[in-house]
């Protein structure tokens, strides 16, 4: 916890660093991209690549979660959103596109907002989650802290496997008077892992993991479409983050000796670079949204927003939209590709990097020197 | 009044950082917004936001002043400016309005300089302050230091219950061939509190914490619009100037044993985010001015410029205009909005971060953990 | 010579800072403006305001020169300028204004280096000194080191009372099998007082301020125009460069028991908030060129340019082109002005700048405190 | 390799600095530039500047490494781009320049990237590097680590004299499947100085002059076209890393008592400024690229992109287009010029840099002082 700097007389900030302040450096041998693994395992399910999806109906739907299964991630379904709320999910999608690509680009956030207004219904999340059921693919959902004990009977019927219960900052002790959630009761009363965050520092990080949670999420889903930090004045760089909640894990399986809990890193992510500068700060995995905003499975037409976008009085994400590509997820992920902006064939270029800098697997790749760019 | 840096031989300048340097941490449980208290309270004066306005006649009139304090905050007229000169200031501003939206709105200055070239009038000043008077709201008005003497009697007469001692940059002890205002004798002299500013240096809000002043204003309203840094270089990097104000009012509070001068932050703030890192910082209250210039409310038809753009000869202050989005001063502060780039709902999201970092009540917010980003 | 940083492994750099990275802070009593003097003197001269010109023909013209004079300052004609080789000065500038507002501005270059080929004629240079020289102005002019020798008895048979030997990086000692130039024995040789530079660090200064010289220029022009920085690799951050002088100045007061040599800003300096900054790092004087370009009285209709400019096979700026906006040099210098962009009314800015520091002359406004922004 | 710091609990980065960041500091003499030499030499061959070229087809064809050897360089020949693979190359490049300056500029990638799928012809190889062993200039050839031990025969057999084994990022020990190449075996086998690349700090530095190389390549070539930075996350911030480099040739001149390897930086040059601080920070050499697509004898029109654009799943280069300015490549070097950007007379500009710092040559002018600036 140093690196304090005196801002005003008898008060101190910490300097805290983003991902794209930071460099990989290759200083040992090199090593063939084919002699590296990035597999990945979350409790019992193993993933070929570390990706889990940033809850947003902009990127996931029922078909696209399905699809990114099969390449390798997890797709992670958002039960609070349109598939949750609308039976013709697909027609209130248009709604945005239609508003957001019209003459008043603007007012798509309202129609989101108000499309946000609909009940939940439960029916249509079991319907939602059917087709990753029914395909054997891993069944995931996220839902928020002020929603999870009311919503999660239902996920659980629906068949959901990993349970992702996020907000934008949470923590493990929420004082309400209305009834809180209590994370460490709530975990301990489900079969299922439980993925929890965001976070943006060590203490809460350790306090999460500490409620039994498999998985911690640092961060809040920053994009180039999040505004959170120009609203609230909360902001988390992302590299300290990771790094911070990295120390917790360690500390967390000191303390319990032995449970490790899973670093998820989400937000600050731009490129395929960031990716890998993610891991390399002791990420175990990280959630993308605005980079797979743009594959042709996404349901948004290539735009991207937060869940944070359709909060009724401060909504904290533009709706942003993205040149549509033409390419798949597949292509997204794993290339090839004759576009050199690190946007595409992500973990390729994940795979790379680790094999530049001679490691073969991700816990390994953890190490790596890092330069600081200032 | 540490973190010097030798920048040439012998001599030293000290680290001094702006708001958006700093970020808020979540660090500890969270709690509901709705258990969260943003009241403020100036003397005798109870407010429900911790808000006092810019006094420029480019937000404030006698009757957006009335607004702002339905709304719980404190509107403060300039007693030098077009309520104070003109009998028809609506059609004064008008002029400005005209010139800065026509052909050459470089010439709109010259207008504004013109037009602060008529006499202040005492009679225009009770007929200006008037509404605030007989709508039971607390009376706000602003004086510059080279005229309080003056003006005061008058702007007690016209039932001013806070007196703004405000110049860009002000002392205790100013050095005049002609007669100099000696504040402490000043505000000694009067029933009514006094608050002073702007400073910028533990030192200065010290010595005018001394004179008796009820509250010390930081900052000289810094705003997209203002110039001085590049006119004066002299500059207020306000996240610095917060906190040593606020080690001042500490000092001052032990040698006094109680005496509590408020610290209210006037610069650099732009967005909902910044008011969160000024109160974080060490702040009573903010000043706003440029935030409210787009309400319906305000009368430049949404121009904003500072009080220094009318200096005859050296203005500090651009005139800027911005698009008008129809919302009104409520809707400002309090939302709900559909726009997310922390310019609308100030007050409501000061309430959430608040509430997203554990705090119920502003003087618990002041000690908030702080990142720096370099 | 401290704040080092090891930029690599046994290679050390020294952190230097830019006049825009420093804050003037005022921390003490504030003063009326008309209390203070911006008076300056070098040698038997006095000045009201410190301004020497930068001796480019952009904005130098002996009638110009005069113009400083009658207002203050002092005006330096670039004796190996277009002055000195055209008998019809007014035409050759006419030749660059006319290619660089054409259709292929970026052809002026060349021209300018063509004229700059015509030899330099003394009974030229004694025309164009006869404008100060008959008007009782004090008669300054500048030569390069390469050829001083050469030219300084033409000059001071025109009347020379102060000679300027500026090239863009000077020494007292320079190598070279031609006849170099020893500036010690060629200011012993004069009964002229000699401002010489421009130089960037503490040792290079003492060594020129050993020389007997009367002032030393630090930086070599440094303005929106130059590109040395590009081409050569060479900088002088000017807030540190100018610190430093002051401590050589400092030094060599005390190693001679009382010799002041005058430390006169040439660069970096863009605004009149640059010029208090200059005067708060330790400049006696300030050199400006790009400032006064605009001004009606300056030969090139708005175009700046610094002397590099014309170097036949390696020039170091641009030609800019400024929107004229109809100022005389009097209202660039002392306003007023309807601008508030720290342009016009320059001298105005740094009274009021001293003022609200608390500081009545320049040598003890040198010791204004400074923050440093990062 | 001090400089570290805490990015977060536990975890520490270097802070690792640019060129564009570092300042030359004229401290001492000045010189006549003609006094100063920029020679080089590099085992029995002597360069009278400090430059090869980048190896890539945008600059080096068979003709332009004439040219390049003339001028007193050494020009280094893709012995695997298209003059390897392309009887036509100029055909070739044709259909390069046409995608890239049609509708479609995307498209070029694409292009190049299906005319690196062509096989390797050792004849051509032959027949490109004829001119160049035809004309006794010193023949110099590029191979990538993978392709090296397979196409060094035929390279020897067309008269190679110096050969340059360099991929994005090598190791003295690559690990593999394949039959990896080991570097010491390889060198060793060898009768002509082998330059191997690149690297980014000291020990790979190190470690690569303990295999024999006569030279090593600082960086991959980091022009305005390359995004490796994006892509894999890995930067080389190139002041530091040849700072690093030099360190690891004085230390290996120490081990071996006596060997000198020459240090080559290639990357984050762009201008004749950036040419002087690689050699301020240590480097022996440049290697040139992007500073030369200008030249009338480019073989790509004035279009620029490196090797590793081709790359056919994951190029980590742009195609970029600069303006032709119809100057040659020996104006490109050593001028005269009428443009003031550092990107015309290169090295005249760097014996001016040298001149006005004191030094005479190359290995002295390693040792002149710099600034950060930050």
């Amino acid at each position: 916890m140093r690196d304090l700097v005196e801002i005003g007389m008898g008060r101190e900030a910490r300097r805290a660093y983003d991902l794209d302040q930071i460099e990989i450096v290759p200083s040992r041998r090199t090593r063939s991209s084919k002699a590296v693994s990035t597999a990945w395992q979350l409790d019992a399910y193993r993933f070929d690549i570390p990706l889990m999806t940033h809850p947003t109906d902009a990127v996931v739907s029922p078909s696209s979660a399905v699809r990114i299964s099969e390449l390798g991630g997890l797709g992670v379904l958002n039960a609070e959103g349109i598939w949750a709320r609308h039976a013709d999910a697909e027609g209130a999608m248009a709604k945005v596109i239609e508003a957001a690509t019209g003459d008043e680009p603007d007012s798509a956030l309202a129609v989101l907002q108000e499309l946000q207004q609909a009940p939940i219904q439960n029916d249509l999340i079991v319907e939602a989650l059917r087709p990753l059921r029914d395909g054997s693919h891993t069944v995931a959902a996220r839902v928020s802290p002020q929603r999870a004990r009311e919503l999660t009977p239902a996920l659980l019927a629906a068949g959901v496997e990993v349970l992702i219960v996020q907000g934008t900052i949470i923590s493990a002790e929420h004082v309400s008077n209305d009834e809180p959630l209590n994370l460490k009761d709530f975990i301990n009363d489900l079969d299922v892992p439980v993925v929890a965050g965001g976070v943006g520092d060590y203490r809460t990080a350790l306090h999460l993991m500490r409620t039994g949670a498999a998985g911690v999420i640092v961060g809040y889903g920053q994009s180039t479409a999040t505004t959170t930090d120009d609203v609230l004045g909360v902001g988390v760089p992302m590299a300290t983050a990771i790094v911070d909640a990295a120390a917790a894990r360690r500390d967390y399986l000191d303390e319990t000796g032995g449970r490790y809990v899973h670093v998820i890193a989400d937000g600050g992510i731009g490129t395929s670079g960031d990716i890998a500068r993610a891991m390399a700060c002791g990420a175990d995995a990280v959630m993308l949204g605005e980079q797979l905003a743009e594959a042709t499975e996404a349901p948004a037409g290539g735009l991207y927003w937060t869940s944070s976008a359709a909060h009724p009085s401060l909504p904290r994400s533009e709706i942003t939209g993205l040149a549509r590509s033409g390419r798949s997820l597949e292509q997204v992920l794993f290339g090839p590709t004759d576009s050199p902006y690190g946007t595409t064939n992500l973990f390729g270029a994940l795979r790379r990097a680790m094999a530049k800098t001679g490691y073969s697997d991700l816990k390994e790749f953890q190490r790596v020197g890092l330069n600081l760019r200032t």
